[in-house]
């Protein structure tokens, strides 16, 4: 499994009248959570888009156990628990606060795509040998 | 069944370099729906906040069929299934676009909570009524 | 002088914990009330980039006399004060509430600029045409 | 004068379909830019709401020199150019991308507020302790 965490202060525009992160905004720390763990590779998705490979997100199911507050310093988790083998990625996160609450899980899934013929493809070779060591 | 409809046109700001609406905003539209249907009711969400409940979202689950476009017209369903008789209530959407295309699938699972104590509680009487007639 | 008006119902995303509009989406009001100006003229901003031109906001300046608040419903009007006889064009907005308060008053300044080229361009001719009724 | 500089990485949500950061979205930058001058002084703005204080924006001015994109690792430089001897603060600032090339310079000018009252009022004395050595 390949595992990479990020932290992110919850600035105010983030909030709602609540008093609480809006639910849609959750989208985003998964998303930054996930482009550090591709970065982390020594890769980023600037990089895959360069090479004319779009990531749609095609299903996201957000799961909302407690709430982030603003000017919370939160974790975000991300998990990739196989290589993806298809057009197919699906990467897992687990959000936590300062106290180690988990907040929130996340499962967004999403198809590699070729950007010029929005035909799905596999995943670019070259990050593929990147996670090869961590599986 | 109770089933409501809005039509929300696509802004520059929801778009991003993809050149299609970001996944994460989808929620927004959802919620634009889902008060539309309260407020066909002849009642608000606003109201319902007014009287100490509030309903934060627990679950979100999205699927991406089609991309949502800049400027598109896009028609929001709304659909409540059943009268909460719990502390629970699901909003099923779709979001189609002008072609009548599915685009969207959505699922918005929340709680009603007394906003003094945050626990949980049942759903207004005043909303219960309203709903009555269409179950 | 062209003037236009549009009503927007202000979401709960919008909001923040100071239970009012976060400053920084008034940008999305405005530019919601100058797409709907151009769309009033039988055109549309959609038309304008598909002829090879956008119009990136170069200088963008809100007063905040008043919060907007969840759930109003508030009128945007979009002033057009000249014909564009350059590159630039100034986007003059006021918006209002339901009890016709003046919340905010915005002043957009774009560029017309070659999408291919990134230079600096007039206004399309059709657009010219159409405003010449006004002015 | 007091300055204070920050880091942020441009993530997908904040890009349109123009390829670049949208322009409502620089406003979320210089929020965190200054909360981040804040926090360095051994303070947190969560400190000020705390107290009872909140400091709505009543001025936003923008310019945009070059644009941001996404990935960009931008600096956020944040100058008060003096202590704030009224309800009136202003927040000057400049964002930079990794080339230094100045992208954005913006003026926030917010009010102290008494959250209760909504009465302007002076800004906090813990707060104003900790500017003195700057000046």
């Amino acid at each position: 499994m390949y595992t990479s965490e990020t932290t992110i202060r919850v600035h105010y525009a983030l909030t709602d009248q609540m008093g609480v992160v809006y639910h849609g905004h959750y989208a985003q720390f998964y998303e930054i959570g996930r482009t550090d763990a591709i970065r982390a590779l020594g890769f980023t998705y600037k990089n895959i888009e360069a090479m004319g490979i779009i990531m749609p997100v095609i299903d996201l199911h957000l799961k909302f156990l407690l709430p982030a507050k603003y000017d919370d310093l939160i974790t975000v988790k991300t998990f990739l628990k196989e290589i993806p083998q298809s057009h197919k990625v699906i990467f897992y996160g687990e959000i936590y606060n300062e106290k180690n609450q988990l907040l929130n899980i996340g499962e967004v899934t999403m198809y590699f795509m070729e950007s010029q013929t929005m035909k799905k493809c596999l995943m670019p070779e070259a990050l593929n040998l990147k996670l090869q060591q961590f599986f």
